[in-house]
C-alpha cells in the first residue's frame, strides 16, 4: 500500500480547497498576515459546504426562521433569543424581509440590521431573505452590496407579494424569484449562497403543481444552492414533493419547513396568508381546544415531533427548518425531543466567535471584553485584520469610539426600575456599592430582597468558570476590591473539560490566573507595596480614569493568559492581557459607572455623587499570576494588601 | 505615590524605543506581519546600544578579533572556531580587512564573506573592518552596500597602510580614516555603527601624541560611535590615554585592545608591524624562554590576566577587546581566569539565532534542520519575512535550492579518509549501515575501532538532550530504524533547565516527543498498520525520494512541537513540524546519502550501491506524539511495528 502515489489527509478535502490550495492565488499580503491555525473546519466553509459535509457525515441538523421585530425593545429581546437559541446549535438562522418595514435600512428593526446582528454579534450563520417584485434593479443591487459589506453570505431569493390587486409583470423588471437569482449570480458571481422557496403543494398562483415544479427547477438551474419549503401538515406531502423534484432533475438539498402549531390564531393567520388548507384530522383536534393555548401548543409539539421523526426516518431528510414565529418554547421542545438540540459544552475558542467572513481567522482577543463580547465586536468592526496588527506589536490596535451606550445590541435587557431594585434605590456610601458587587457574586438577595443578576460590566449572571472562585471573590468584594473579571489558573486540563475546555478534542488547555477590579487609591497604595514581593511572578496594570498608568509589564508586550495545545496544530492563544487595548477598555469600563449606574439617579443626588466619586477616584487594576502550574497567588496578594492596611 | 503621572516598565527603555515607539512610522504591512514577542532585548538593539546597556548595568564584556584565513579549509576551521568561541558570550567579533586578499569579493576567504558567515550562520554580532586609502569612492560605497545587503551593521573605519614607499595624499580621495567615517555617515546615514582605532601611544606617523588625540577627536565628531585601541603592554598606558581622551571631550566608549602574548615570533612580527616597543621587563622574561612556546604562552596569559584585572579594577573599563590571532587557547584561558567567559546554558530560543537584522523577529523554524541550522539559514536567505508566510498558511515557504553541498560553511570538517574510517571503508549490506548509525548513537567504536562522531545529517556528536533517549535510540537503530532527529516530550520544565531550557527565566518549556528516521518499505508497511491504533495520538509524515507522501496531518497545518510560556509575554512556539517544509527537507535529507556518503566510494562499487539502494528505496518518516503530558508512546509504536514483523 505504501507504494501507491498518493497523500491522504484526515481533514475534509472541501475545507482544504478553501484554506490550502487557494493560497497560490492569494496576494503576498494575505500570505504574510497572521493566519489562524484552522481550529474547526466549519468556520471556513460556506453554508452549502457545511450542509454537504453534515449530510455526508450522516449528521442531522436544524435551522430557525425569525422575522424582524416591530420595536427597538423587541429587537433587544430578539437578540437575546438568538443567543439562547443559538446555543442549541442551529446550522443557520434566517431573517425574513418585510417590504413595508424598510427592510434594507439602518433602523434597529430592519431585516438588514437584525441579520447583521445575528451574524456579527451572535456568531450565527444567517440567511437574509430578499424579495424583488416592485423594486428597481438598483435598489436590489444596493441591498445586496450592503448585505455583502455587513458580512452576510447567504440570500433567500423570493418574489415577494405583489402590492395592489391587479399586479402585472413589468417588462425587464423582477417578476419572479428566478430573476433575482439570476441577478445575484450576474452581479455577485459566486459570492452568495442562494436559497429559494419550494411549495410542496405547488404555489397557490401556479397554473399547476407540475408547472410550479418546473419553475422551481428554473430557479435551481439559475444558480440556487438549496431549497427551503413552505410549511405542510403531512410528512407524505413533503416526501412526494421531494421525489417529484428529483424526478425532474433537481438534485440540490431540499429542506422541509416545519411549523409547530403554537396557537389557534397564529395558525389561522398563517393558513390564510399561505393559502394552505389545514387537514380535517388536525382541525378536529384543535377546534374543541381552541381557547386553551397550552393544550394547543402541546398538541402542536406532538404533531411536529411525529412528523419530523417520520421525515428523518425516511432517510431522505438531513435537516429541518423551523418557522419559529419568534417564539422559543415550542421549537426548542420539539428539537429537544428529537435529540437535535445540542448544547455543545465544547467551544471552538474560549469566546464566542463571530460569523463575519472577515473574522474567520480571528483567534485572539484581549481578556477585558470577556463579559462584553458584543462591545468588542462593535469597537473592532472597522478592522481589516483580527487582531489589527499582531499583539506582539500591539501599538497598532485602534478601537472605535464607544459613544452610544444604547446601541440596541449592547443595551441591558433590564429596565431602569429593575436595575434600581438590584443596584439600590438609594446609595448611602461606597460600602453600599461594595454590597451590590458582593450580592452579584454570591447570588444572595440584597437587603431589599432582590437578586443582583447583572452589573454594568456583566449582562449575565456569573459564569460557571468564575463560580470556581466564588468564595474568594465574595471575601474581597466585601472589602472594596470590586471585581469585574477573573479566571482561575489551569495547568493542562483536557480540551473536552465541560467547564474550562474549548477547541477540538485530544488537546490540553491552560490558563494563567487573572483578576480585574476597581478599587480605591488607598488600597492601590498598599497593593503596590505588596506587589514588590511578587515582582517576578505577578504582572499588573493599574490605571485611573485620567489615564495615570502603573505597570511592570515589559515593553507593551501582551501576556497570553489562555492557550491550548492540540494534536497536529500550532499553539492557539485566544486570550491576552494587552497593555495597549487595556487603555481603550479602561475608558469603556469607567464610562459604564456613569452611563449605566450613576444616570439611574437624579443629578446632584447623593447616590449619583457616590458613583461619580468612585468613577473619579478609583483605579482599575488587573493582575496576572504567571506561575500557572503553582497555586494561584493573587488571593494572597489581596490578603497581604488588606493586612498591610490594618 | 500612585497619584504621580507616570508609568514604569521593567524592560530597558532603550529596547522600547527600538521596538515600541518606532511602530508608528512602520508601514501597515509591517504592522500586520507576524512579529516576534521580544524574548531578549539585545536581539533588537544595535551594537552601541548593547554596549551602553551593559555599561549601565555594570556588566563587563569582551570581544574578539579575527583575520580572514588564507585557504578554504582554514575558513571551515575558522567557522568552527567562531561557533566554539561564540559560546563564551563575546559582545561582538570583528574581522580584519586585507586589501591584498580581495577583501570585498565573494571568495570564501574574503573579509566580507567571513564576516557574513559570522553574522548569518554563527549568529555573532560582527564588525567588518574597512580601509580606505588607495580606493575610489565607488569601490568603497560598493563594499558598504554589499555589507549592508549581507546584514552587517557595524564597520571599523580605518585608513589602511598606503601602498608604495612614497605615499601622497590624494586630493578629494580618502586619505584618513575620518574621510571614511564621513563618507559612511553621508551615504548611509545612521545605518552602520562605526568604530575607529585609537593609539594609546599615539599613531607612529602622527606629528605628536597630542596631534593624534586631535585626529581621534575628529573621527569621533565625524560620527564614530566607539573606539578600539591598538595593543599596549602596560595598563597605565591605556588609562592615561583614556583620561587624555576624556580631557579633550571624547566621551564615547573606548575599548582597550588586549594582546595575549602567544609566541616569540608572533610578538616580534606584531611589534614590527605596529611599530611598538616591547617594554624591557617583558623582554627580560621572554628572551630566555624564546624557544619554549608553552612557557611563553603561560607567561602571556599571566601578563594579560594581570593587566586586564588592573584595567577592570580601575572602574574606567567596561569591555576588553582581544587580538586572538585566530587562536583559541590563550584568549579563552585569559577570559576564563577573568570570569568573563560565560557559557550560558540558557538559550534565547531552542535553536541558535542568526544575527542578521532581517532575522531579528524570527521565532519559529521547522524541526527538520535542527542539526543543520546553517543549511536552513542558507536556504532561507532570500526570505523577507521569517517565517516566509505564517506557518498556519504554510504553502508559501519556498526554500532555496541546495545544489552546492560543499558550501564551505556547510562542509563537513572531516576529510574523506576520516569519514571512511567512521562510516566504513567497505559496506557489505544494509546491516552494516545500521551499525554505523548505532555506533554514532552509542559513542562506542565501530568494528575497526573508530568512533563515529558525525553523520551526513549531523556534523556534531549527539546533543545532550538526545542523550536522554540514547538507550531506546540504540535499540531501534540496530534493527533498521535509522534515526536522524529526535526530541523527548517535556511537560512544563523551568525555562532555566540546563538541558531542555531556553528563553528568559521564570518561564516553562514544553515539547511533544518527536522521532525522525529512514527505514525500509517493509518496515513502513508494518508501521502504517500499527499507526492505525494511534490515529488520534500520533501524527506522521512518511515520504520517499520520489515524493510519495503518506500523512494523517490535518490540512497541511504545522504541528507545534516546542513551545514556552513566559511571564508577561505571548506564547513562543519556536519549533514546528511543517508538512510543506518537510518536502523540501526530504530532498536535502535524501541527497545527503549520495553527496556525503555514497560518493566516498568508487562508482559501481558494492558500498556505493548499498547506499544508492537505501536512497532509492527507503522512506523518511517523522512521528509526533501529541500527548505530551503522558509517557512518550513513540517507542511503543516502534516496538509494536517490530512485533508485527516477527
Amino acid at each position: 500500500m505504501v507504494n501507491e502515489t498518493q497523500h491522504s489527509c484526515s481533514g475534509s478535502s472541501s475545507s482544504r480547497s478553501d484554506g490550502g490550495s487557494s493560497s497560490g492565488s492569494e496576494s503576498s499580503k494575505d500570505n504574510s498576515r497572521c493566519s489562524t491555525p484552522v481550529l474547526d473546519a466549519d468556520r471556513h466553509e460556506r453554508l452549502r459546504e457545511k450542509m454537504r459535509r453534515r449530510q455526508d457525515a450522516g449528521d442531522k441538523w436544524f435551522s430557525l426562521e425569525f422575522f424582524p421585530p416591530r420595536t427597538a425593545n423587541a429587537a433587544v429581546n430578539l437578540i437575546s433569543r438568538f443567543d439562547r437559541m443559538g446555543a442549541g446549535g442551529p446550522l443557520f438562522i434566517d431573517v425574513t424581509w418585510h417590504p413595508a418595514g424598510d427592510p434594507g435600512s439602518d433602523k434597529e428593526t430592519s431585516s438588514m440590521i437584525i441579520a447583521n446582528t445575528a451574524v456579527n454579534y451572535c456568531g450565527l450563520e444567517t440567511i437574509l431573505h430578499m424579495t424583488c417584485c416592485n423594486q428597481t434593479k438598483d435598489d436590489i443591487t444596493g441591498h445586496l452590496q450592503k448585505a455583502k459589506r455587513l458580512g452576510l453570505k447567504n440570500i433567500m431569493a423570493l418574489r415577494g407579494d405583489p402590492s395592489g390587486e391587479e399586479w402585472e409583470e413589468e417588462v425587464d423588471g423582477f417578476n419572479h424569484a428566478v430573476d433575482l437569482v439570476k441577478h445575484i449570480r450576474n452581479e455577485f458571481d459566486d459570492y452568495f449562497d442562494i436559497c429559494v422557496a419550494g411549495y410542496p403543494k405547488g404555489h397557490p398562483e401556479a397554473e399547476s403543481y407540475e408547472a410550479d415544479l418546473r419553475h422551481l427547477k428554473e430557479k435551481v438551474f439559475a444558480g440556487a444552492d438549496f431549497i427551503i419549503t413552505q410549511l405542510f401538515f403531512r410528512p407524505e406531502t413533503f416526501l412526494k414533493f421531494m421525489k417529484d423534484c428529483q424526478a425532474i432533475g433537481i438534485t440540490c438539498p431540499i429542506i422541509p419547513g416545519i411549523f409547530p402549531i403554537q396557537g389557534y390564531h397564529s395558525l389561522r393567520q398563517l393558513v390564510k396568508l399561505s393559502k394552505l388548507e389545514v387537514p380535517q384530522e388536525i382541525k378536529d383536534v384543535i377546534e374543541p381546544i381552541k381557547d386553551n393555548d397550552a393544550a394547543i401548543r402541546n398538541y402542536g409539539v406532538e404533531l411536529a415531533v411525529s412528523m419530523c421523526r417520520e421525515l428523518l426516518d425516511s432517510g431522505m431528510v438531513h435537516g429541518l427548518h423551523f418557522y419559529t414565529l419568534n417564539r422559543e418554547v415550542a421549537t426548542t421542545e420539539v428539537l429537544k425531543r428529537l435529540g437535535l438540540w445540542k448544547e455543545d459544552p465544547r467551544r471552538p475558542l474560549p469566546w464566542a466567535v463571530s460569523a463575519h467572513p472577515k473574522r474567520r481567522v480571528e483567534d485572539v482577543r484581549p481578556i477585558f471584553w470577556a463579559s462584553r463580547p458584543k462591545s468588542y465586536i462593535y469597537r473592532t468592526q472597522e478592522w481589516d485584520d483580527f487582531p489589527n496588527g499582531r499583539w506582539g506589536n500591539s501599538s497598532s490596535p485602534a478601537f472605535g469610539e464607544l459613544k452610544d451606550y444604547y446601541l440596541f445590541y449592547l443595551k441591558s435587557k433590564s429596565p431602569r426600575e429593575e436595575l434600581l431594585k438590584m443596584w439600590g434605590e438609594e446609595l448611602t456610601s461606597e460600602e453600599s456599592v461594595f454590597e451590590v458587587f458582593t450580592c452579584y457574586i454570591t447570588g444572595e438577595p440584597n437587603r431589599n430582597g432582590y437578586k443582583v443578576t447583572c452589573m454594568p460590566w456583566n449582562d449575565d449572571p456569573l459564569a460557571t468558570e468564575t463560580n470556581l472562585l466564588k468564595d474568594q471573590l465574595e471575601k474581597v468584594n466585601r472589602r472594596g476590591i470590586l471585581t469585574i473579571n477573573s479566571q482561575p489558573n489551569i495547568n493542562g486540563k483536557p480540551s473536552t473539560d465541560p467547564i474550562v475546555g474549548w477547541g477540538p478534542s485530544g488537546g490540553y488547555v491552560f490558563q494563567k490566573a487573572y483578576l480585574e477590579f476597581f478599587t480605591s487609591s488607598e488600597i492601590v497604595t498598599a497593593l503596590l507595596k505588596v506587589l514588590k514581593k511578587y515582582e517576578l511572578r505577578v504582572n499588573y496594570h493599574i490605571v485611573n480614569v485620567k489615564g495615570q498608568n502603573i505597570t511592570n509589564a515589559p515593553d507593551l508586550q501582551p501576556n497570553a493568559v489562555t492557550w491550548g495545545i492540540f494534536p497536529g496544530r500550532e499553539i492557539i492563544q485566544p486570550t491576552v492581557v494587552d497593555p495597549v487595548s487595556f487603555l481603550s477598555w479602561k475608558d469603556e469600563a469607567f464610562a459604564l459607572w456613569i452611563e449605566q449606574w450613576a444616570k439611574l439617579y437624579e443629578e446632584e443626588s447623593p447616590s449619583r455623587m457616590i458613583i461619580q466619586f468612585i468613577h473619579d477616584n478609583y483605579y482599575l487594576v488587573n493582575l496576572v499570576d504567571n506561575d500557572f502550574p503553582l497555586e494561584n497567588c493573587l488571593w494572597q496578594v489581596v490578603e497581604d494588601t488588606f493586612e498591610l492596611l490594618n
